[in-house]
């Protein structure tokens, strides 16, 4: 087996981040900052709340696959530990937006640049131990996993009646 | 790089799969036949729909994949081609129960024997033309793709209120 063949797994997963990436912000660049503010389906988080949730759970894919610090951690209490609450004061549309591009763009100068061996490094949240014995816990098993996180919450938004 | 290696990413994307399937029969299994007919939010599909409509992608896997011929093609009518519709007539909801399982243990036989090179094979929905440019439309891409389109689904029956 040549090395194209394992970057031939790689180019494959990168695809398909790369495809929910998009497909997300595509759907909130079609938003106004009105349609923003409003409720997916009634009683359900709005938009923007899962602008935030994506935001933050990709800027925590830093530490976890080695890159470094977290560049928003504040968004946490409002996107991840806490469900959607319209009395919490939420950073401005724009700058979600700007948080949102920033970290896709980070995430993806280290993804193109890894070699198929970097892929299959660890994580940062599973033990030398575990590792040993489950080497599925690698890196290219997070960017899947979070791949079909997006999925999920496009299942919600596309349910968005503008 | 050793097969081991390969393997890994197979491995990976297996996972994936076998995750998602096992999330979406466990809500599937978690509904009574009379919650299986209610709408997931008001307004939107059923949620035997649904299991109708994962069942019929997965059941088109056999032949893009190219292992044969489809067993259920009568799906289509009702839960591709067609919105819900609560006027048309559905199979019983255990019928597609068992549609459901038997499709993805074929699948998973499949898919846990073949090689890497195997599941790098092109799909069928490609030309060989268009595959010796494009490699990456390979069956590992089909997995990974389907793997996320129930994610996506998921993302829409973690909101039914049961």
């Amino acid at each position: 087996m040549t090395t194209t063949t394992q970057d031939l797994f790689v180019t494959t997963g990168l695809l398909s981040w790369e495809q929910a990436i998009k497909r997300a912000t595509n759907f909130f660049d079609s938003c106004s900052d009105l349609e923003m503010q409003k409720e997916i389906v009634p009683g359900k988080n709005r938009v923007i709340y899962l602008l935030g949730h994506l935001t933050a759970v990709h800027d925590r894919m830093l530490p976890l696959l080695g890159l470094g610090e977290r560049h928003y951690p504040q968004l946490d209490e409002l996107f991840i530990s806490n469900p959607d609450n319209p009395a919490a004061v939420f950073p401005p549309v724009q700058e979600l937006k700007e948080y949102w591009t920033a970290i896709n763009e980070e995430l993806a100068r280290h993804f193109t640049a890894w070699t198929p061996e970097e892929w299959l490094q660890k994580h940062t949240a599973v033990s030398d131990e575990d590792f040993a014995r489950e080497p599925h816990r690698n890196r290219f098993a997070v960017l899947i996993s979070r791949a079909g996180h997006v999925q999920y919450h496009l299942g919600q938004l596309v349910w968005f009646g503008k």
